[in-house]
Formats: C-alpha cells, structure tokens, sequence
C-alpha cells in the first residue's frame, strides 16, 4: 500500500569515537523511506533540498523505488546540513553546526498524486507544518508522527493539536517525560494518549522500546550489537521499519503492531552498523528476516 | 533443593519522594532469603546481627521457613545500618549514613548442617570471605553471586579469584562496565565470563535485565510500572527469585535459566511496590503466577 513521508533531506558530517563521515546523506526522510522501502514499493517523499543535491543521491533513492516527485529542489538555495560529534558511550551527542538552508523555508506542498496515500509518516519537522500535510491528504488509513524536544518545548500547543490527528505517535523516552510532565513512563504513555493517539510508542535507545496500545503494553528489546558505528538515523530507520511492515498488513491489529515493533527494531539495529545510510541503503530481504528472528529469540521463553 | 544464603542483615531508613520507612528490616540476605522463599522451603541463612535485632524480626524469617542457625547474634554490637534518600526520578540515590556495626567484623561460618547445601547464594559481601564461605561448602550444584562497584573498586582481583568459583555472575550496567573496562555490555558480558562464570545477568533496572550463557543472549523487559515507592533491594530479591526457581527445576537448562530471570523479576517489580520488605514478605504464589505470566505477555510476538 502506499506509503506518504514528509521530512527532511540533509547532508550530514557525523564524528564518532570510531571514525566520521562528511556529507553523508541524511536527513528525517531519507532514513525513513530508505527502512520502509523494504517492505512497499509504493513510497511517496514530501521535501525540500538545494542544488547541491545530485542526481546520485536522486539515484539511490530510487534504486530503492523511492517516487521523490514531491522533493522540490530550490536552485538557488543549499540542502540542510547537520554536523554531530558523538561521546564515547555513544548514548550523548553534541551538535556542531546545524544550517536549515532551504529547510527553513519548506512550506510540505502534497502533489495531487500523493493525495490519495494510504499510510502517513511525518518526520519530525514543525508541527503546523505535519498539520498542513495532514489537511491535504484525503482519507489516510494510518498517521504516523515523529518529533522532537525542540518542538515539545517551543510548539508545545501546536503539537498537540496536531496529535489529535494522529494513530501511533513516536517518541524517546525523554521526550515522553517532557511531553507529559511525568518521570513514569507508563504513566506518559496514559497521558499522551489521552491527547490523541491511541498508539504510543516510546523509544529507550540501546534498551529497546516499549508499545503502548489499547490492547496493553509491548516490550521490545534493542538488539545486543557488539559494535555500534553511528547511531544516526536509528529513530526514523525505526518509524520507517514500523510502518513499512504495516503496510503490507490486511489488517493493523496488536500482533501486527508488536511484530511491526520488532521490523522496526531490527531495522534500526542495522542502521547503527554503519555510518549514515550506507547500511540501510543496501541490506538485503533475508538479512532482515534473520535478524527479525534474532530479535524474537532474544525474547523467547519456550518452543 | 537447599538454598544457602550469604549476605547482611541489616536495618534501613529509607526516603523516597513518596515516603519515608525508619528501621525498617533489610539487608541483601534478607531481600534474597524472602524472595527465594516462594520457591523452596530449606532456606538457609549465614549472616550476622546485633542486639538489637530482635525476636519479631526472627518471627518474620521464620514465618517463610527460612532456618537462621546460621545468623550469628553479637550481643555487644548493633546490627548494620543503612540510610539513603532517593531522588525524584528513584533511578539514583544518596547514602546518607553507614554504620557496618557487627558487620564490620564478620567472619561467616557455614554450621555443619549447611555445609551439604545444593545451592549458594553469595550476597553482596566482600569477595574473600565470599570465597572463604565457597570453602566450606562441599560440593554446591550451583553457586551464584552478586557484588558491587565498592568491591569492583577496592579489591578487584579477589573478586576475580573468587569468580573462578562462581556458576551465576549477577550485576548491573554501571559494575559490569567498570569491571571489564567495556562500554559495550555484549562485549562486557563476553569479558566477565571469560573471569569463570559461565552465566552473567547484567540487570539494567528500569529497562530490565539481559541473561548471558553458552547458549546466547535472552533479554527480560522489566516490569512497567506506574508506581514505584522504594527500589531498595530489588537487586537482591531479583537474585532470590532467580535462584529460588532454578532450585525446584530438575535440570538447569537454557530454558529455566530464561524463565529464571522472569521469575527474579516478577519478585524485584513486586519490591519496588511497598517499602523495604513489606510486599515480598507477604506476597501470594497465585500473584507470582500472574506476574511472571504478565512478563512473558509483556515480550510474547504470536499465540
């Protein structure tokens, strides 16, 4: 089923205690797209970039039948670009330089083909941006809505009345912890949901994420990786495992969301592995029913 | 099958932003004797106490079968005393006062009558007389030991010596990196059973525990609870119900020691729920039942 992603396209320069990477692609919706494409072919982007985006990095994405119609290039304006250095323990990470560039001015225009789009993922860019994306789409299925401190502290409002919108909302858990006012997890869950989404997901990093639904609680371990490269991209590369594998579902019920759960988990752990999207870009089908194995085994009690 | 346990006994005041408990019984072998005490009725207990800790305190051990032959009675001294306050988040704390009392002094002795106990349990004591109580055990079925960053610290290679003895390792994140020098825990895992232990539990409280053994990894979400009032001891009544399950299984195998780890956790989220011991000295078998059960929906894919 098709799949509608907005969010950011951006050239990265990432440091990490195991090496760096210049003008890597990145961004929101790159990883995004890039997880989710192995399980639909059917991708729509939504974004902006300048004229230093070439025709390769038009190339990867649809090498992986990514549609980028709905990518405006801006020519006389610069991709967004992100540089990152992180700590030791690979947990913390510092900003060095951030450059909206065309980014600051991107008002998500949804081309007329796009509108019929089945599954909605907003990455995590302003949420009266995600809104107006939202009220050009006709009858979406499932929304699907990322974000970030930044806008939980300055849009606090704004994105509330945006989650109201929304079926599985994604977030860390210190971003839970600041959305709700609450140190408890569960608690946070019960008052996110309580604005909109009746799916929450909160992300826990190298210790897994936890999937809150009517239906009850879903605990999903991270996957023991021995060598974590650059964590990067690993939340979208999860929103894009997650919603990517439900697509292909005939119907969204808790077990497909758990297993989606576990796609996108198993997705993200191969994002980490190398540095920006190189993994991701080329993985392979049975590299990723594998490690979806591994995942339930790592969980498994009996049989 | 018997259990022996060596630990401290001890009596704690304890704050939390919830509350606060004055006197109350603690100490590792009591949280570990409690918890295992659900699973096996020949408990046997080595510790010390001081003048002060009196015969309700017995009664309490008691009631749950435990056998306190083993518990020295220094009638000149005080029993070890603990006072800490836990901040906002209960994820860390301050000790706020020690006083090792006879403590301080202790020397175990294992009574003849234990000395033929099929399972050990060493709490967390200083890693020579843990070893010197290995000594004088003839031939235990399994031996499972916990530490912590004070003995990592200060006397690291006894307690590399005494690992060479040690069938079960269990301790948190924040010891099994010092101890191994590894920020990764897989790679820290790998560290530490090459030390001897051919099992290594690295519990990671809030986000659970992950289970290391010759057969590969199994992870344990912990319990997600909206209310937490004191962490105190969760550790230990984690390592009783953990060895208290493997004692009535008839082989240890992968399988048990997974459901083990369940079990250990089941009785630590029970803990948190009440100050000191007051849940895990009255809890019910049906309750246990359904926790453990509640854990394994908790991670449970399909059926």
């Amino acid at each position: 089923m098709s799949l509608l992603i907005v969010g950011s396209l951006a050239f990265d320069d990432i440091e990490t205690p195991f090496g760096s990477s210049l003008n890597t692609l990145g961004g929101s919706s790159t990883y995004i797209a890039l997880s989710a494409s192995y399980f639909t072919d059917q991708i729509r982007m939504v974004g902006v970039v300048g004229s230093d985006f070439e025709q390769q990095h038009f190339d990867l994405l649809h090498s992986r039948n990514i549609d980028t119609r709905g990518v405006q290039m801006v020519k006389t304006g610069k991709t967004f670009r992100w540089a990152g250095r992180y700590h030791y323990d690979m947990n913390t990470r510092d900003t060095l330089d951030t450059q909206l560039n065309v980014f600051a001015d991107f008002d998500p225009e949804v081309p007329a083909e796009y509108r019929n789009s089945e599954f909605v993922c907003l990455g995590n860019i302003d949420p009266e941006l995600q809104l107006k994306v939202l009220g050009q789409i006709s009858k979406p299925k499932l929304v699907i809505l990322d974000t970030m401190n930044f806008w939980i502290e300055s849009k606090p409002e704004e994105l509330k009345k945006t989650l109201a919108h929304v079926d599985v909302f994604i977030l860390n858990d210190s971003e839970a912890r600041l959305l709700s006012g609450d140190p408890n997890l569960v608690r946070s869950a019960r008052i996110i949901r309580a604005l909109g989404p009746k799916t929450v997901i909160i992300k826990k990093g190298e210790h897994g994420a936890l999937l809150f639904t009517e239906d009850g609680i879903f605990a999903a371990p991270a996957f023991p990786l021995e060598s974590i490269y650059d964590p990067t991209g690993a939340g979208d590369t999860f929103a894009g495992g997650f919603i990517g594998h439900l697509t292909r579902c005939e119907a969204i019920t808790d077990r497909e969301m758990r297993r989606a759960v576990l796609y996108g988990s198993a997705m993200a752990s191969f994002c980490v592995e190398k540095f920006g999207t190189e993994k991701i870009a080329a993985v392979d089908l049975l590299e990723i029913e594998d490690r979806f194995q591994s995942f339930r085994e790592l969980s498994r009690i009996d049989g």
